[in-house]
């Protein structure tokens, strides 16, 4: 790779000033040998831990992001509070009342409603897909338990979570038919028996709220299996309870040289689900945007890197109250970035239109290519959930695409742990970001010259 | 396949009249297009599911076990009851205390002892190894709770697995240096937080007995991550109890044509542990011998089959049950094999001493190869743990050995669902057995001729 490099910085030396390739190069090599990505990865989920929004760990992840930029030597290290109603888990349990007795492993969804006290028991209604739910007539599930039980298909790019995710949030098309409680299979592509949680919407007004949960993919096609024999009976108790909290966005920059070239901002999110430490969703965001900017702070370069730690992706909210709180300063957000597909291998590079034709980050595409990161001509999209409000106001966003052909075996499970990270990867990461920001905090190429 | 079989047919039409390897390829093909395996798998995890020794499930698997002979045409159908000690698990519970709070992921060990009802609070003293342990002074850990937290190596054959789980017994060393408990990281090749329990041996007279549980991987990992950072506190409380129960092993048989010519004892175990519905610990063991029997029924063969799924293979006891009930017709046994070690592609076959040299044994070589199955030279041990004490009364043994590489992430935990098993593979399991089964019920071969 270092051999690589010195080739390339030759061949490369004559090009523009802006958007220098062999400085780029050299961040990339230097992010290959460095460690601090998986230091803060491990320091995030073993001192913490899980810590969703609302809890009194969501309180040390924003004293833990506080107390780690600081040592890292970001400057104008802040904490930008905002008002969080948070869905927190109490106890749950469900378990097959016959024909053959089984406990089920589950995990309520976040914003779902309690059952009663003494829990629900009723027959279970399965479907084998979402499709076949809708399809169903409005009297299918009368005083029912509807069960969604539709595999997801692995996809290296995570669009098998976009087609399954939707039976997760599919709860009122049960209650619509009369159904009593609403059980899905985990939106996963694993075979482990740990279920899968997940947020969402709130009840509307109008709407019948009933329970909503995820079983494991076995106990899924357990229900299946005897549903094929004759009736099943489930029982299930979930109780939840919702408070008005404070969650936190903690921020942090590497300064440019050039404050009027305005800033990049970059970041993963604090918060986590409840089961496992949150290592890849999304500790391995924080720590990877984290140790890319800390790089950035050995080299000369014009703009700001800021680093935000979001305080609520799972969910919602930080997004928007970033756009509340800074939305006077959009315009000196030159682009943002963020990572939140777990620590695999980046592949692929998304820019705004019109970037990769630009001088001065044409280069970047052969920085890249020793990591086996492609330029990538499909636009970003959101770049990310909690860039999704900046973005809708005006902010150019760039996505570094990560592997996800395992990401969603462990994703909002108790398997979501620093055991399933590969610190080679992670490297790869950093490199991918470190190079990529090099570039894009010197260009002069305006990214909002594509933008609709 | 079916081809091969037909090229392979014409050629060693003109072998021996014992051991005819046209109908041993017959069989093979009718294997690979045969549900039965499936259904039977299907049917254990699904109607019956955990089933310890000692439990009322498994007075269910037994019943199971006895009305899927008769319906499958099996004669000779009946129940062996022995009497079993066994452990059953009640409540347990473990988390970090300090210095950063952690629920853990944990399961007692068979035959470990309680805590007292309130739990034991101690600070942890981690070894990465149970060499360390071993070489550590007598005085490393008074009045401390041990941790060994030796990763276990993927091996094809399962030798990881040997090496490993020396650790899961070793609370004797712990109790030795003064410890008050025990932690063992999951004997697993697997990252997943469900921890793998397993069977240690009964505390002997004279030792110090100290309460036993495995951690899940990441769960031993955390540990070891504060640990490096300093004191790390533990609370732990397991509670279990004895009984005297009853155990059953059910065994049924398709007859030979030639009464003195003896039998052929296979099968699988009946009795699982307590974490997921054991498919591939050992239901699938059951559904291979069961369907390959099931299809010798189909031909005429010499020898009667007699499939014995065994009552307690888990903590013991099934197999010196065995020797004691039919200690005068051993003799009768010409071999016996046992599988045991999931449902993933069998890839050798392991006979004893000579037997491949065998005339009408050889052309084996040449039915099992288009199933990527090779004749090995090595010698086949005990050929199973319930087969050990017939074994070492004299009975020979073969086994037809499966690919390991994956059924140690699955083993004794709750992810030992049916969802991990390949119907593919599992056919191809049930087609080397009734192969191999075709043969050996023919053979004129002596297999007790090499025997020491």
């Amino acid at each position: 790779m270092q051999f690589r490099a010195a080739i390339l910085g030759l061949c490369l030396a004559a090009s523009a000033a802006w958007g220098d390739p062999q400085k780029a190069a050299q961040l990339r090599d230097a992010a290959l040998r460095d460690d601090t990505a998986w230091n803060v990865l491990e320091s995030l989920t073993t001192e913490v831990g899980p810590r969703p929004a609302g809890t009194p760990a969501a309180a040390q992840a924003r004293d833990w992001g506080v107390a780690k930029l600081t040592a890292l030597g970001f400057t104008n290290v802040h904490v930008e509070a905002f008002p969080k109603r948070a869905w927190l888990r109490d106890a749950e349990a469900a378990e097959i009342v016959g024909p053959f007795a089984h406990r089920l492993a589950l995990l309520g969804l976040g914003n779902s409603v309690s059952t009663p006290p003494a829990g629900i028991t009723a027959q279970v209604v399965v479907f084998d897909s979402l499709a076949a739910l809708k399809a169903a007539p409005q009297s299918c599930c009368v005083g029912k338990i509807v069960l969604v039980n539709q595999p997801m298909t692995r996809t290296q790019g995570g669009d098998g979570y976009g087609n399954a995710v939707r039976a997760r949030s599919a709860a009122p098309e049960a209650s619509l038919r009369g159904a009593v409680a609403y059980l899905v299979r985990s939106i996963s592509t694993s075979t482990a028996r740990a279920p899968h949680t997940g947020g969402v919407q709130p009840w509307k007004p109008g709407q019948r709220a009933i329970p909503a949960a995820a079983l494991g993919v076995p106990d899924a096609d357990l229900i299946a299996h005897m549903a094929a024999r004759g009736p099943v009976t489930v029982h299930l108790s979930l109780q939840s309870h919702v408070v008005d909290a404070t969650a936190w966005t903690v921020s942090g920059d590497i300064s440019g040289n050039e404050p009027a070239a305005g800033a990049i901002v970059i970041g993963g999110h604090l918060d986590s689900w409840d089961p496992g430490t949150g290592a890849i969703d999304d500790a391995s965001g924080i720590a990877i945007t984290v140790a890319a900017a800390k790089l950035m702070a050995a080299t000369p370069h014009r703009r700001t890197i800021r680093v935000v730690m979001w305080g609520s992706e799972e969910t919602g909210g930080s997004g928007a109250a970033y756009l509340a709180a800074h939305k006077d300063e959009l315009g000196s957000i030159v682009i943002a970035g963020e990572s939140d597909v777990g620590a695999d291998n980046v592949y692929g590079l998304q820019l705004p239109e019109g970037a990769w034709n630009a001088p001065d980050i044409a280069p970047l595409e052969s920085v890249l290519a020793p990591l086996k990161v492609m330029a990538m001509r499909a636009p970003p999209g959101e770049g990310g959930s909690d860039l999704e409000a900046i973005h809708d106001a005006g902010v150019p966003v760039f996505a570094l695409r990560q592997d996800a052909s395992r990401y969603f075996d462990y994703h909002h499970s108790q398997d979501d742990t620093l055991a399933i990270v590969d610190p080679v990867q992670l490297r790869q990461n950093v490199a991918a970001w470190a190079a990529t920001l090099s570039i894009l905090a010197d260009t002069n190429f305006d990214f909002r010259k594509g933008q609709k």
